[in-house]
């Protein structure tokens, strides 16, 4: 810890297993081979927030069969989603048995439990953490726009919340890839009010996350393989890469949206993927094996969410809008 | 870390600041003098979401008051609450503008976040960090149960949520109370489905959790000043001594729950108290106090949550308990 918040751990616990599912629309997209599995959509489940339990369920089993881990390995388990009081993180803790740390931050809930488990990790307080979360398009359309059967016209800055799931554990001690540090995000809000363009809402949070961690540790973007942001999509990516224009700081290039690469324009996707399952979708099964094997060295994952709910929208409210940065580090690439 | 998971301190990080507040009604219970400030109850704003965000922001800024601090020495702000995606808390969390992580534990928010407090600053991840949390009647009864306009009769099961908030400061050094150890809650569920009977879905967590740690650590009811649970109410109570009882633990005149405790029979607050700021606004205005100055020397904080919505009770869903502990060690008696 230093005056600017930044963590760093002498000792860089290592993400020691993890998987990443999708459903069938994100599975179509540019991404699609990547996923270790198709997300059980759970078309024959009682309600889709017993559907999107299941993807938890799903994802965690797959991560822990990856790592031959059983559950009772894990110390805790923190997990969040995106339905009111979480109830999908509950449900799929109950059926885990673990202990259980509940966090939300929205679709940033993927990069504040991994800093958490880093934490937890390397201090000792817990021999094994997993990081889960989820999303559901059918419970976030449902809970946060419009009933679904309603077919309301989507806007063109909308972003299609992913039906996705990831799942990674850290340890204190293990191989690349591993969390050398992070930064705790502040919320920020610039007044936006629509909950149809959450990337303009989310994209002052990034900035300032990724400009405060550059600044801090005295790197430029340049001197990582990747920056990767979580659901900014297409509308909230320019906005983020102009902020952080105005410090002087040039993204372009090095910058890469999860929201943005999870759809084909073809998808009819508008603005791209969102949902906390999509960043960390993508992350579980697209950077942390290309970290693993040495293909990349060193990416920030830097996770967005829009702390909004349906009444707060009802209400007139602003969204506040949050980033939590974690750094990763690879492995040696075996040439 | 050990294989039961139970959470220990070296060096034990300090509660070294902290407030409770609470309304009308919780002010005319028997706890009424301790609390630090009558909550600004929010009559006048413009949504009860808004009047529950002022609670948060009136007792993180007493909490600081009086201890001497502004926000900006906080490295880190853990809040939760009980309102949809937790919009209360991150709108405090904007007004406070400092690193903020969501957390969310319905009732059982303080423990969790106090114990994550004192794992963030005990490793060095955070010089400082505070742990708010609140609840207001009127956002949690219209949420989960009834809107308050309908006069629906309550049960006499039905505990009342509190009108209170409480914060409490956590730094790596400093003197009593301190934070020793702790142990993270499993999800226990026993199949309680009335979202008006609390108490009975969160008693089997309660016993898991306050069984497992006395067991961790070889320790008996009777090495504890007090066991204080948040929130398990009239009906809760019996149910933990019960099932503790089966597992040969006595807990009687040991004991206190912060629900049972809040208000008197005469208030009609059938059940008793509960809501994040029940344990919360208690644990801060009375216990700390006592643990500061020795009146009170070893204590377990077990705070309960029941991690139900208002979707998961219409859809017929079982109610999961979860209950998070700490153990504070209080300063010596100056007599």
């Amino acid at each position: 810890m230093d005056a600017t918040n930044v963590i760093r751990f002498p000792h860089p616990p290592s993400v020691t297993c993890f998987a990443g599912i999708a459903g069938e629309k994100e599975t179509a997209g540019p991404l699609g081979r990547w996923f270790d599995a198709l997300a059980d959509a759970g078309e024959d489940a009682p309600s889709w927030e017993a559907a999107e339990r299941r993807l938890q369920e799903q994802v965690l089993t797959l991560a822990l069969e990856k790592g031959g881990l059983r559950a009772e390995a894990l110390d805790c388990l923190l997990a969040g989603d995106l339905t009111a009081q979480c109830t999908v993180s509950a449900g799929a803790a109950r059926t885990a048995g673990v202990p259980f740390l509940g966090v939300y931050g929205a679709c940033s809930t993927m990069a504040e439990s991994l800093l958490l488990a880093a934490v937890l990790t390397a201090s000792g307080a817990c021999g094994r953490a997993a990081a889960v979360t989820s999303s559901h398009f059918s419970t976030a359309e449902r809970q946060f726009r419009m009933p679904l059967t309603y077919g309301g016209q989507r806007a063109p800055t909308a972003q299609w919340t992913c039906t996705a799931a990831g799942a990674a554990v850290v340890s204190a001690a293990g191989t690349a890839p591993r969390i050398v540090g992070g930064l705790i995000g502040r919320v920020v809000d610039l007044g936006v009010t629509d909950a149809a363009d959450m990337g303009a809402a989310m994209a002052p949070a990034a900035a300032d996350t990724i400009t405060r961690y550059l600044h801090a540790t005295a790197t430029r973007p340049t001197d990582y393989d990747a920056i990767v942001t979580g659901d900014l999509g297409l509308v909230g990516t320019p906005l983020l890469h102009d902020l952080a224009a105005r410090d002087g700081i040039l993204l372009e290039g090095i910058h890469q949206d999860c929201g943005a690469m999870m759809f084909d324009p073809a998808q009819d996707a508008h603005a791209g993927g969102s949902g906390c399952g999509c960043c960390a979708s993508v992350l579980c099964a697209y950077y942390l094996p290309r970290l693993a094997d040495g293909r990349l060295r060193r990416i920030l994952f830097a996770a967005t969410g829009a702390l909004l709910s349906a009444a707060s929208s009802q209400q007139g409210e602003t969204i506040p809008g949050i980033c939590h940065l974690i750094e990763l580090e690879g492995g040696h690439h075996a040439d």
